[in-house]
């Protein structure tokens, strides 16, 4: 056999959609093999159909990866990053090739995974596998809600397809279940997704495992499916790409059968090529056997301009920008106001309408359930906000994330309310993907218990940092009779463990508007408002207490004459709790300070000087929440107290639950005699 | 219309199967109309389909719950819980009438939602959507794991059904797809779902967010479909049963059309009567619509008698002792080992051969990465625990959950090994199945950082006092390249929140040792081993250190000539930079004690004396952990210091991550220097 390597090697460099693949596998190949860690077996199976794809498909512009008509690509198996990677390089991406040479490296802009704001052109973050078709589907969905909202005869500004790669990996995750099964009912027939049909997962053949008929089951979700495409075929998968372009009011997977690790000539096939470097011996057959004379990270200058995309993308941005310019002048405030939202700004007057709908309802002084004092906000704020698109994992009439001029959205005709089904992972997933694509404001509802089944995905929103607004409702033992399966213990410890995420227990209607107005302000991370079942009064101060609230802690009541001799902290529907013991210890001589603490992360951010005349210096203190214990110690120091709930909770109307746990005011003025 | 409730109304109970299910249908609108809250909807729909199944298939003894081979009965739709309790009721079970007026009150052994536990007859907590029919997959799948491994020719002792009623939520929710296409895979004929197809959720008609073709799905998935059966038919309904008791090689899922409510006159088909009492005008017309004329709670003693399932219980059980004292007789040694796995004891030498084991841990003092050293300890412990069941979502191989001997479990032929795929979540609730089932003592694996994936799950497992282990490995930044997506951060001090959760961080092979000793000793609640993918030398200490290990936290070393002037805790892979900054403090005159703390769960549960004593009483203390501080603060106290991580890891290699983070003994070293 030749040595295809040798210096003297005849071969010139060619161009054929063959080649430019191979590309895409041997940068694959390279940056494993130098990052001595990765996952070469996706990329080298996947490169026919991304070459298909990227060359003669997506709409997109490298010189700017924000241009908002673009084509959205997901990569949902991510663990395949450098394919991406590899992709976004040859196309023109501001990511030189010494970046692919650190994959994998700190502070790299080519880490293991694709992140979304660390490299140019990356949509979103995947690597929890399912995540990322959930995500392309709410891509997908803002992409028709924002053209239904803002096209205009003869004005199509808003119009281009969201494409996903996937694997067996993401199929066999549930969520792909909900976010797909929600995608054919919902009729997004912009949305495509590749599914990488090679066999193999991480133990081996799937058979083993995973028998699915994929294409039956997402035909019974009422997508298109286009069988049996032979995924390193260029011309098949052309027509299957042209097929799957045509109007079906449908979502389409184009099933594609591949070989992982393709090209390598004894590792191909095999799950030893899925997460691992193919090592020396391996990388130079797979160069002999793919015709690649040429040396590590070396792309032929012909190569290179074959993949070049930027002439094409400044081509059809340009064309775009003529389409938009027209639609300016035809209608200048629809063009402004589309520019506001996908440039991510709060209307000029909001923080002004916000402080007068906090002013009114001061002055409403409303005894409510704050599930009902959130749903006055969304209706106060809605009206300020078209971008807020609302939802609920099928408990609307309960969370209360609905209002009177909402829209649901149904398979046409825009809409600004989704009803997600029983779906908490899929819905939170698709929230994180419209905050992606932008011009929303996203918000999703459950009861609190539930964001269990959405972990991954919140945690997903504080990693990129995404706006996201969740509302969790019956937020502890106070939702009652329906028991220990529904009653949340851990789960506000829990949520504030998530590093960046935002968590807000209001104790009244007051603090639920200020938690709102910070869920809206805040742009650049998700927050979660924790929300009671019950009625809870509304606490005295006045208007003046919005602004010290939206600290995260403050001073809801000192006592009168001087120092505290204690202070209580409390979140919620504890509030009310701690403010009558304050009163049975007055009666007693004891001077007690009642700290609110709405929001502890909040609250952790404020400066040092502040916190402590919040905690006080001197006075022991209490902390009291209907919840794990754990993480107040933090408050409360070796000297303090904290009174909650270390275990599950029981089926019983709530009164009953706060006596049988013993969440009191005698409890707590008990507590207080202990400490002094 | 005549009245029907009036006294002298001529009607006689009659014992027609439509009377039969009324009896179910209004002790639920009763109990629901008496607690003020619930669920009647569902139960009204389901009425006859559980007449159908209960009155003429299910094998049961209401006299003994715990008959090993009585069919398997799982309410998936746990809302429906009055079903189930009207049931066990009428069909004999300890379960007074009295308990039935108690619906939803404190203590009584009706709660909102079915509890196991709490309950005779209730095989398993549900009410969380989706996991109900996943426990059934698991109980379906132990059950005929254990017919392979103890039936014999002419000896079957292991032989009964597993039941599901579930609706629309469940099929809605992603584990649904998890555990249903596992279930297809492993030809699960002996499992039997009923879908309750009423087209109505919560937020109301299923259409607007689920338009799934049900049957062609679960095709899709490999089952056997029943469709279109008239869920209020009892001929249709008996029809339907006897075809699903057909064997076939498959699960089967039976499409049964019913109306929400059946039998109250406006509400039924509505979504109105899913989740609230009647109230008294719609639940007197329901008594006339269904012409029971009875007060509420009162049922005649004709149709109790034609209810009453013991007698028929005690035969079917009766046949079964016969069949297994025969069994005892050909087979005694298996018989009593099988009486051992029911009863859920360990092997009478398993203390002792775990010494043994532990004591060969110490001597080999090798050094290996915590997850190797836990498949060392499940490869030492599986041949002396046959019911030990293993498997891993898809990372066998990063897991290292497998062992020399183990079988793979596939579609027929026993085996102790499962392949779940990547279903995170639907392998956790398989996983309680199987526990709930008897006879294993099942664990899953997945990296730390997907246990987000099956939180619920692991929830339900605690909740429940389940005897499962999770193996989850890669349990911090030191999983390296994978990057922020796959580093947990949050997760041990998350799933230390979960009540009743023991949670175990070993440093070393003695550690991981005594930990999964602990894990399979614990026969009352679920055990998480967090384990790394790194290496870790041994500590020093010998064998002594085992018994201090087990109690969770204990003195790994003590400074030479007395008091310590500082205390360091630490766990897992942060022991090893503990005892490099203590002999760094060492050089500088500087006393410290080293704490290992591998379950702050189990230290937790030690008595006051012994924690102090591990903890000391003046030094500072500071607590190392490569994640969430949150929690520490709690063991360090206000003079103390906690040295983790509080954001997101980034994608680089291990050992730049602990230098990039600074977690170093330098670091260690410097924060004692601040405290002292």
């Amino acid at each position: 056999m030749m040595d295809i390597l040798a210096p003297d090697n005849p071969v010139k460099p060619t161009t054929d959609r063959r080649t430019l693949a191979n590309a895409l596998r041997m940068l694959a190949v390279d940056a494993v093999n130098k990052a001595k860690s990765g996952h070469p077996g996706m990329p080298m199976g996947m490169a026919d159909i991304a070459e298909a794809l990227w060359n003669r498909q997506l709409r997109h512009n490298p010189a700017d990866p924000h241009w908002p008509d673009r084509d959205r690509f997901v990569l949902s198996n991510g663990h395949g990053s450098m394919l991406l990677y590899g992709l976004l390089h040859l196309t023109g991406y501001d990511l030189p090739l010494e970046e692919l040479k650190n994959f994998r490296q700190l502070h790299s802009r080519t880490p293991g995974h694709p992140e979304w704001g660390i490299t140019p052109g990356v949509e979103t973050t995947t690597g929890p596998l399912g995540q990322g078709i959930s995500n392309a589907v709410g891509m997908a969905l803002a992409e028709r809600l924002l053209g239904d909202e803002f096209n205009r005869p003869g004005h199509t500004i808003v119009d281009h397809r969201t494409f996903v790669f996937l694997g067996d990996g993401c199929l066999m995750e549930g969520i792909s279940h909900e976010a797909c099964s929600l995608a054919g009912t919902l009729g997004l027939e912009k949305l495509v997704a590749f599914y990488d049909d090679n066999g193999i997962s991480i133990d081996g053949h799937v058979q083993g495992w995973f028998t699915d008929d994929t294409p039956k089951r997402f035909e019974a979700y009422g997508w298109r499916v286009i069988r049996d495409v032979d995924g390193h075929d260029a011309a098949a998968l052309d027509a299957a790409i042209a097929e799957a372009l045509t109007p079906s009011g449908k979502p389409t997977l184009v099933c594609c059968k591949t070989v992982i690790g393709w090209g390598a000539p004894k590792m191909a096939g095999t799950h030893d090529v899925h997460g691992a470097p193919l090592g020396a011996d391996e990388t130079a057959a797979t160069r002999t056997a793919l015709n690649w004379p040429y040396p590590a990270f070396e792309i032929p200058d012909e190569i290179r301009a074959a993949w070049d995309a930027r002439k094409r993308g400044a081509e059809v941005q340009g064309e775009w920008q003529e389409r938009f310019d027209a639609y300016a002048s035809a209608h200048p405030d629809l063009a402004s106001e589309f520019q506001r939202r996908i440039a991510g700004k709060l209307p000029a007057d909001f923080a002004e309408r916000a402080d007068a709908f906090i002013a009114d309802t001061v002055k409403a002084a409303k005894t409510v359930a704050t599930r009902k004092a959130s749903q006055l906000a969304i209706e106060a704020l809605a009206p300020l906000l078209p971008e807020l698109l609302g939802g609920s994992a099928d408990l609307t009439g309960s969370n209360l994330t609905n209002w009177p001029a909402c829209r649901s959205v149904a398979g046409t005709g825009g809409g600004n309310y989704i009803h997600y089904g029983v779906r908490e992972f899929g819905m939170t997933a698709i929230v994180n993907g419209m905050a992606l694509h932008g011009g929303f404001i996203p918000f999703g509802g459950t009861f609190l218990v539930f964001s269990d089944y959405s972990r991954n995905a919140l945690r997903l929103s504080a990693l990129m940092g995404l706006g996201t607004i969740q509302v969790f409702t019956h937020d502890s033992i106070g939702l009652g009779e329906d028991g220990p399966t529904h009653q949340p213990i851990e789960h506000a410890a829990s949520l504030r463990l998530i590093p960046g995420m935002d968590v807000w227990r209001p104790c009244d209607a007051l603090e639920t508007a200020v938690a709102w107005r910070a869920a809206v302000e805040r742009r650049n991370g998700p927050t979660s408002l924790l929300l009671s079942r019950q009625n809870l009064p509304p606490q005295d101060g006045g208007g003046g207490r919005a602004a010290e609230a939206a600290r995260g802690g403050y001073v809801l009541s000192e006592p009168d004459g001087g120092l505290p001799d204690i202070v209580l902290i409390a979140t919620g529907s504890e509030v009310p709790l701690a403010v009558a013991a304050r009163d049975l210890l007055a009666g007693e001589g004891i001077h007690a300070r009642v700290v609110s603490m709405p929001s502890t992360t909040v609250f952790d951010r404020q400066d040092a000087a502040y916190r402590r005349t919040v905690l006080g210096t001197d006075a022991p203190r209490i902390a009291i929440e209907a919840g794990r214990t754990d993480g107040w110690w933090k408050y409360v120091g070796s000297n303090g107290e904290v009174i909650g709930i270390d275990r599950f909770g029981e089926s019983a109307p709530a009164d009953a639950l706060y006596r049988f746990f013993d969440l009191t005011p005698e409890r707590i003025a008990k507590a207080a005699h202990a400490l002094l």
